[in-house]
């Protein structure tokens, strides 16, 4: 048997995932729906992520009862509680003293974070107020973990084992806590061991129908290897994630996993160990040391947007034409009046047009093209809502792709971009 | 007293703001962080519209024991449960045989929903299998209220005054429930009364600044009308929500304080009656007959693909060039070598040249342009990361503005972003 000398890794892996967390973000802005709650999905994979699991999150407002049930149900039940919000230094923020309260402590001024308070209101410019100076009283009986990126200091509490995570509920504040402080603290205190992440970007096939093309590999997969199906807009992330105490023994298992996925299901993979196929598309052209242009008419700006969200777009984007109008599709993309009066907008012989205009006029080794109808109006007998043709060209190359999506205008939009990246990296993989 | 005749209404306003509600939803998905848990806040957003008070949401896995706990707790402590998730035909799903059991009632198959099953099976050109079939068994003690748009029965479970509603926790299937049957009813059990909800949207001052200046304004409010302030990226939304019996004096109220606001902070009110700023420029533009053209450097299409999300933005929006390099700024905009050697791409000449040219050369009224440090990377000691010039312009007035935002690259591109629809919602007033 293949995987015979992995089995000791078993043990281990159900040793190491019995460590439960829950999750409470306190805050009464969350509790109005004005926010979206994205610190809970954060947290909870960063936390999957190292082989802790999340069993619940829980959003509650400033309310002193609320929290306490909130604290003594999560310590009650799970291993690690972590807390964000509620730690400003304005009266509604009750988390700290209810904390210090509930481990049986007093307050008391932490040299550390005053320092670090200190350093941030000067570099801020500001004056330090007595009010400012309370944000570095914490519990005597917690550990301060520093805060390099706010006033408010993170605390860890332990008691019996059982580990209690206060923090700021900032959204970079607490993604770079998690990152740089907590993870590895309890990836320490409870010896979570060796975990092995590997993402594979699947495109062009449903989620129900990869399931049934893989279930013979994925039943093959050795015990201490997990695999989870993330699907996102017509994509799906295959992430395996192993387990156990030998690191090399893993990377080997995993290793040996995708190379045997690939003569199974190698014609819908885009990519692996990215989280995003813009991730992926910024990697490949980077390595590359090619350049893109896009011209977008459904999409209207978001292939451009998605990729410029991410640092060093500048290395590789030059830029884009969003032709919403048929106007526009002219006269910015030289598309001709008679292919649009003979064939229409949404045509392949329109979008042939324009990926070649855009890569033309924008001088770039690659470019992309969409145009469709995104509805909710605008649909004909011949070419329904949802309706949509892609292109992709390098200097050489031009290939086109004709979808039918619903009738949902935000899901059209969504499918539509990943198809384009994913028919990009295609066109990019061809040429190595 | 001006407000004399409105102290009746405190009366119910204390009496409605008391029911209070809790959210759960399930989902292994959302445990692991891979899904942002988006139905807590539309459905917090939804039920405090209609003044029902959201005390706590919690997110759970497809575990038995956790569901009823969940359950026994909110049913136990609030008046309003919501419920979404773990409604599908497989085995995994098994909150419909809880609430069966937790409620001491039977499952039955239920014609309406056996017929909706059948409906949407149909429409979809697939055959109804077994499985899919019990999609269409209900406790007989709730009552179903039809899902239109997917085959997961919506149930309404009631016990001592108290309500438990269980929907499917597809959001478009989950908001579309709210709206249409399940907010409905709860205001008619709840007697919840009138509630008028009004918006109005602040642009060019800070949180803190805009709270100091009003002050005296809102310590005037009425005590049944509540001020709820939502800062997003640069902008404030003022929330006043009015409660109370009588929907007339309730508008009266409202309209007295909305006009009562704008001789103290009218310049820095750029609309009411919207939910975000793309929606008021959409709105605008459409009723002043006017098109709308985009030059985006530094937020790389984000201001045309935030437009371009809202169905029916081809009745206003041309288009736009993505100028992500200074040689699509010459090639695409017509902005001038020279301007960008003796400048620089992030200068006030660009900014200038990328307005008119992308206005002219697109044909439309209207024109919006940015161009600046994104970061993390390309600051200067003259132009540092986040030093941004944004540009609108008409077809006779160009009015530009320098911004210092911060190192952080999102937070830069949405504040510009809203930065230049502000911009622009003010060039269409002074028309106006």
């Amino acid at each position: 048997m293949n995987y015979l000398k992995y089995s000791f890794c078993f043990l281990f892996f159900s040793y190491f995932c019995t460590m439960k967390a829950t999750i409470i973000n306190i805050g009464d802005e969350l509790l109005i729906g004005q926010v979206v709650n994205t610190n809970a999905s954060t947290m909870a994979r960063l936390l999957t992520g190292v082989g802790i699991e999340v069993v619940r999150t829980e959003v509650i407002g400033d309310n002193r009862q609320d929290i306490w049930d909130a604290v003594d149900k999560a310590i009650n039940t799970t291993d690690a509680v972590l807390l964000t919000g509620g730690l400003g230094p304005t009266k509604d923020d009750i988390t700290k003293h209810l904390l210090c309260e509930y481990f049986g402590s007093e307050l008391y001024e932490n040299e550390e974070a005053l320092n670090n308070v200190k350093r941030i209101f000067k570099a801020r410019g500001y004056e330090l107020t007595e009010v400012n100076r309370r944000q570095a009283w914490v519990p005597r009986c917690c550990q301060v973990l520093n805060n390099d990126l706010g006033t408010a200091p993170c605390m860890w509490f332990e008691r019996g084992g059982k580990v209690l995570v206060s923090m700021a509920g900032v959204p970079f504040e607490m993604e770079w806590l998690m990152n740089n402080r907590v993870l590895p603290r309890l990836q320490h205190h409870f010896r979570t061991g060796a975990i092995l992440n590997k993402n594979i970007l699947v495109q062009g096939i449903g989620e129900s129908f990869l399931s049934d093309l893989i279930e013979p590999w994925e039943l093959a997969l050795p015990s201490f290897i997990r695999l989870a199906y993330l699907p996102v807009a017509g994509m799906v992330k295959l992430r395996l994630t192993a387990r156990g105490n030998d690191e090399t023994l893993l990377q080997e298992a995993i290793d040996k996993a995708v190379s045997e996925l690939y003569p199974i299901a190698g014609q819908y993979i885009v990519g692996e160990d990215c989280e995003t196929l813009p991730e992926l598309v910024a990697q490949k052209l980077t390595s590359a040391g090619c350049t893109l242009a896009v011209a977008e008419s459904c999409t209207g700006g978001t292939i451009a947007s998605r990729l410029t969200a991410l640092a060093g777009a500048s290395a590789y984007f030059k830029g884009g034409i969003v032709a919403y109008s048929n106007e526009v599709k002219e006269c910015a993309l030289g598309v001709s009046h008679d292919t649009l009066a003979a064939h229409g907008a949404v045509s392949e012989e329109t979008v042939r047009q324009m990926v070649d205009g855009v890569r033309s006029r924008l001088d770039s080794d690659y470019a992309l093209a969409t145009t469709g109808i995104a509805g909710p109006t605008g649909g004909t007998p011949d070419k329904p809502v949802g309706t949509v043709w892609i292109a992709a060209c390098s200097r050489n190359t031009t290939v086109t792709q004709l979808m039918h999506y619903g009738d949902r205008r935000q899901q059209t939009i969504d499918r539509t971009v990943n198809q384009a990246y994913a028919m990009l990296i295609r066109l990019l993989c061809q040429k190595d």
